[in-house]
């Protein structure tokens, strides 16, 4: 019994999923227990070569009408984007009760909710491996391999782009727009990288981890989400210094006034997993209340790794899994409510331009006393009196809304040339 | 419809397992569609506390009674060994029709073949998440995350014992023995050590892995076992001048012979993933044809984190999985044959102690050149003259078993004054 697939979209990772089931074809029917091969395509080129014979399959310029193709039993959206073609097919797909596996982690994330209730409803299998961290099984991990923990915490480097820039803006001491050009030059950043470099990528993958981590119905618009637009070189330096890194995370934790889910810079100690993993790869670690904590780390793009993932979705259908799609039925899905970030509570590094004259220190200090914000470090290097300096100062454990008060008052000091740079520290 | 277990063996992973799924029994009810109970235990000493309450439980003296007993859908055995009971229980769960979940990788490892051509035979599924790594999910990973790549290397670091011995070791420049007596005496290493050290607990579970990575019938026979006995703290510290780390290392990797199966010693790049993973910490690699490299990284013993991955596979069977034991229908596991470790071919490390005289170092590299083995470098430290002194030589790839020839001819040589110590060079 042939498992027939029908593939939406044929970009890189389309051609790279035709191309695994054709050249592993051998192994995947022996572990699925039976073949899977494509049979109907939709893309917008008919003509253009993909590197994989594609002869024989049935075409359809909708996309939509792949969930109606007769030779197909489960169909792969790879189109993207959060509505029109990719949401209709998925939608179409499940009202005719064919299992879907999709890359698509900007549908999941926002409309991943009501998609979980239609494919229970319909009772078929909603895969999505590949919407988050390429490769890594990381959807199966905590889906099924911690299933029996209390999850109190997911953190995760999310988008390869962001950790590729920040990587080479420490190692080669550029600056961003600098690294930025480059890294599209490269391929490495799309021509609008605001997708990227804003932190809405690894927003969506995020807001995935956190429904199934904390057994929630996913919330995308609960993310908290700052880019990496304004890390400066000279922060990383302080990192360096301070013996930490800064890497853009994806950051669910439980607290006590429920789940923070935010992606923002983050400062890591170095010698901490997170902070190893550099490049374009990805990496996320979970940390399950009987398990203790687990990394996972691997490419979280590409055509190879993002199609190995959707060809696991399609061997666990073709096996007969079908288990729910957030890791418990939707009705189930309850879990503690998001908390706003001014709820947060950590320690922060805050890097100021400052004109180095007397008092400045102390004006600083005592805005900082007033919002009820203890100091663990300060740093200033060299003297340049009259002229621009910066000083460090690296906080206490500390409640995000006082921090945010305070970086108020202390930008409209005189002596305060720029805004405020504030990064927080994280364990990694 | 509550999934009843039996569990054999009720020391600190039973009763880790019965307190999580005391403990967690809410969430673990709504991500496995059912209440998951304990009904019927098997162990020694019925009286003891172990921090769970087992009040109301059917006790079997006998562990293989849990198969016949009617209140149980699903045995656990905790028992241990390759022989003796806990086989007795295993083979009677799997003809009495009920599904069994183990922690034993010394029996999945000796008699995995069978015991999964019996499991297949009655349809129950047999998982063993917990056998490996602990509460890393990676059997998961290979036999699912990762089942539509070939895989062409699987290296991790399996034992922790072994990794908390070589890291103290390193770090506070002491020799093993009196490492492994400090270890005894915080119970990180059994009063007999052998299992762990001389590396038959790693080849445990890289027969295991090999199995799944190649879809090759489970074989320890075939694995070639090295321990730590042998690591001095001297080569400990001409490794990391050299830019390595020595860490026990379990490989399975595809050579155009067939496939390696090694446990051993080994130095690894410092900058790696394994490298990097120090303390009782387990780390598994694998190397896929389209996912590229996925590393996962947690604790690999001690009864969270086991307990954690016995759950997980009484979740998935709760969910109604039943994935071949190892990947593929029994019939199906031919892949390549194993290959006898004289075959490898890689870089080594040799250290000789040698008289400091004139004339040693062309002899020693006379007969490395007699027998094919070329070099990449040569350390020798300081000279005092007419006593011992260590020499480091560092070979290009070369064969193993001209290595070895070299190796009893230098060990031969007059100046040589004791048996060369040899550790193969692996990526990490």
């Amino acid at each position: 019994m042939v498992l027939r697939v029908g593939v939406a979209g044929l970009g890189t990772v389309g051609a790279g999923v035709a191309r695994m089931l054709a050249e592993n074809g051998d192994v995947i029917a022996v572990r699925a227990g039976r073949e899977i091969r494509v049979t109907a395509v939709s893309a917008r080129q008919q003509g253009k070569d993909r590197g994989v014979s594609l002869a024989g399959l049935n075409w359809h310029d909708n996309a939509a009408a792949l969930a109606g193709d007769p030779s197909v039993d489960v169909v792969v959206e790879l189109i993207g984007g959060a509505e029109g073609p990719a949401k209709a097919l998925v939608e179409a797909a499940i009202a005719a009760g064919k299992p879907v596996v999709t890359a698509n982690k900007a549908l999941l994330a926002v409309h991943g909710a009501a998609l979980a209730a239609a494919a229970e409803q319909a009772g078929v299998a909603l895969g999505f491996e590949a919407a988050v961290a390429g490769g890594i099984p990381v959807i199966k991990a905590l889906r099924e391999g911690l299933a029996g923990n209390r999850i109190s915490r997911v953190a995760g480097i999310l988008n390869g782009t962001c950790n590729y820039i920040l990587t080479v803006m420490r190692e080669e001491k550029r600056d961003f727009a600098d690294v930025l050009a480059d890294a599209q030059a490269l391929g490495y950043a799309e021509a609008d990288p605001s997708f990227d470099i804003d932190g809405v990528d690894a927003a969506h993958k995020l807001a995935i981890l956190a429904a199934l981590a904390f057994g929630r119905p996913v919330d995308f618009a609960a993310v908290h989400i700052e880019g990496i637009r304004n890390v400066s070189a000279l922060d990383i330096r302080f990192a360096e210094e301070l013996g930490y890194r800064i890497k853009l995370l994806g950051i669910a934790r439980e607290t006590e006034f429920g789940v923070e889910v935010r992606v923002h810079p983050a400062m890591v100690p170095i010698k901490t997993f997170l902070a190893s993993v550099d490049g374009v790869f990805n990496a996320v670690l979970a940390e399950g209340d009987f398990s203790g904590t687990i990394m996972l780390q691997g490419r979280g793009a590409g055509a190879g790794p993002t199609a190995s993932a959707v060809v696991a979705d399609l061997i666990d259908i073709a096996r007969g899994a079908n288990i729910p799609v957030f890791g418990a039925r939707v009705e189930s899905l309850a879990g503690s409510p998001s908390v706003p970030a001014q709820k947060h509570v950590g320690a922060y590094f805050l890097r100021l331009m400052v004109v180095d004259q007397p008092g400045v220190l102390a004006d600083v200090t005592a805005i900082l006393r007033d919002c009820n914000v203890s100091l663990e470090s300060m740093l200033q290097h060299g003297r340049a009196p009259g002229e621009a300096v910066p000083i460090v100062l690296v906080t206490h454990e500390t409640n995000e809304g006082a921090m945010n008060q305070a970086i108020a008052r202390i930008g409209k000091l005189g002596a305060v040339l720029e805004a405020p740079a504030l990064i927080r520290i994280e364990g990694g």
